[in-house]
């Protein structure tokens, strides 16, 4: 298989250095043969050339099985009076692949459970599985100004199709079939006409194709609520681009442990994208010290989703979980105990392969 | 002073009731007159007439001094096909009224502090104030339907100006001068507009008219998170009207007593609007087990902004903590040791006034 990465800015380089030795081992090991080219994304692309997202990191995507992505951003390239800035490479390289879903597992590993912020009866035994709409709604919708001075406004209105809502509860009923079972769909209703449509859409996809997904939907102000006093009720949740932008980094929290978090951005067919959640954690960046671990399992949902290669997949996992289980952390999730180097993390999940 | 009471459906009834009690000792006590009338709104107004807001309901909170609601709404009207819902009331009074700012105080009980389902080094100490605009933004921007069948498409715009931006973001600057001095702003700047417009106005405002106070900007993502993690951190924040719908009731969460939480909404000069945070809680309406604290905190908030009554209003607070550290507790926040209804608690606290 033929693999993109795109290390990016901060702590980046280092951690896809991490997962390709990974793969690297995987393919060994269960006979494989992965290739690897690595392309511009984000700051390093804006200092290179002054685009966040460069043609020829497009085509290279566009020609790949599967990408990898570090993380964008940094101060260095916060200025807002710039031209451009990193994370317009994300958004443009979700719209130029068509990357329409984003899947974030929100998991909790047993062993870290009490790096949670909520109490261990709260969150103990919480898998949610969250898709967000990634290439529509108000992310994407028509914006701009009107008057100026004192009357100046500014607007961008959030869309919408029919299309757009039904593939994507479609990708999260199958996973629920994958699971639990269980679907909620997330959306404001009671307020805004787009939220009207995808609720509509969403109810007659679920009766008309899977009615043995057990369906429900919740506002998204209550579900802002019920992910803090009662995570563990949810299987799988779907929800437009917005609430899912704020959603998904709720629910990051709730583990406590967002150095451990993977995610995948998945469209039609073509290549998917792959992730850790968090940033590009400037102020660590360098220093050999940063987490590897959620853009390992970042490589496992690759494996899975794009390359089909399940057993690959769980054996990731597993090596994951067998290190947490013999007490080797990196710093984040150490909570003031020995912790060894991304590096050394690294290398223990590849003794841990076999 | 003339009052007028929105007891609304559910438990509205019962916890208004107890509220306005605690409102006429009070103004016994310190040598006040308070008229109430009764108006219908939400549910029971659907009911009796058709309309969640009738006209003789708004005319008689414009002559009013303040207005004191309960809550609206349950499954009675949740029919999606119906004409109109409770929920519309609520949105109609806001615009009618020009009640653009909500004022939500995140505040810790500390004898509550193990009802948090966050750990209580991590809850502790928190005290923020949220302000959310709340008569602009997407709730009340263009929206509507295009097309039809599978291409169908749905729409509705975010939309701000500068004078929006300025009279909350000045409402909550004032607030951070009377409070620990630091305002954030929330906004989502990276993707939208109108928050680009928002953080421009936003930074003018501090900058010219409040040097004083310590400011910063926050993405609503990023928020959503802070939230959780380190919600002693803030003290004032200042959001849109749809983030703000969604960060505040996460917020109501993390201290765990959603029946102790009042919220207000006020306007430029008119009457001001109070309630409590929680719902009409149709499952224990009628019961007479309802917690009436959070109306009867809404109740001091509406005589501290409304009426100017400053000491009157930390005496009902005053009065509501001396009830919690004698140990009387409604069921919602008795965990499961003994409690005491609807009545005996609004008695509880009248009795501690003096
Ligand atoms: C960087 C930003 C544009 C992006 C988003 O809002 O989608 C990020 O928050 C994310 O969730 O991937
Ligand atoms: C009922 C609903 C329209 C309302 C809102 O979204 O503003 C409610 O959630 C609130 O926060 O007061």
């Amino acid at each position: 298989a033929n693999l993109v990465l795109l290390p990016g800015d901060g702590i980046g380089p280092e951690i896809v250095a991490q997962a390709r030795l990974v793969l690297e081992s995987v393919a060994t090991q269960f006979g494989h043969e992965f290739s690897f080219a690595s392309h511009q994304i984000g700051g390093i692309a804006i200092d290179n050339g002054g685009d966040p997202l460069p043609q020829e990191t497009i085509d290279a995507c566009r020609a790949s099985d599967a990408i990898l992505l570090g993380a964008v951003g940094g101060p260095k390239w916060d200025d807002p009076s710039a031209k451009t800035r990193p994370e317009a490479g994300l958004l443009k390289i979700r719209k130029e692949l068509g990357l329409f879903a984003n899947l974030r597992p929100i998991k909790l590993f047993k062993e870290l459970v009490d790096a949670s912020p909520l109490k261990r009866e709260i969150i103990e035994g919480t898998d949610i599985l969250f898709l967000r709409e990634l290439t529509g709604g108000i992310y994407f919708g028509p914006s701009g100004r009107e008057g100026s001075g004192a009357t100046e406004s500014a607007f961008q209105s959030m869309v919408y199709s029919v299309p757009e809502v039904e593939r994507i509860v479609r990708l999260a009923a199958k996973a629920a079939q994958g699971r639990d079972g269980r679907l909620t769909s997330v959306d404001k209703a009671n307020v805004l006409e787009p939220s009207r449509l995808w609720r509509q859409v969403a109810a007659r996809v679920m009766a008309e194709e899977f009615p043995d997904v057990k369906y429900d939907v919740v506002l998204v102000d209550a579900m802002a609520m019920h992910l803090i006093n009662r995570p563990k009720d949810f299987d799988v949740v779907v929800t437009g681009n917005m609430f899912g932008d704020i959603l998904t980094d709720e629910a990051s929290m709730l583990p406590g442990s967002l150095g451990m978090l993977p995610s995948a951005s998945l469209g039609d067919g073509g290549p998917g994208l792959y992730e850790p959640i968090h940033g590009s954690a400037p102020d660590i960046a360098g220093k050999g010290i940063a987490n590897p671990l959620a853009t390992i399992l970042a490589a496992a949902m690759l494996l899975r989703h794009s390359l089909n290669l399940t057993a690959e997949a769980d054996a990731i996992e597993a090596a994951v979980g067998r290190v947490l289980a013999d007490g080797l952390r990196t710093a984040d999730i150490a909570r003031g105990s020995d912790s060894i180097g991304t590096e050394a993390m690294g290398a223990a999940v590849i003794q841990r392969l076999s």
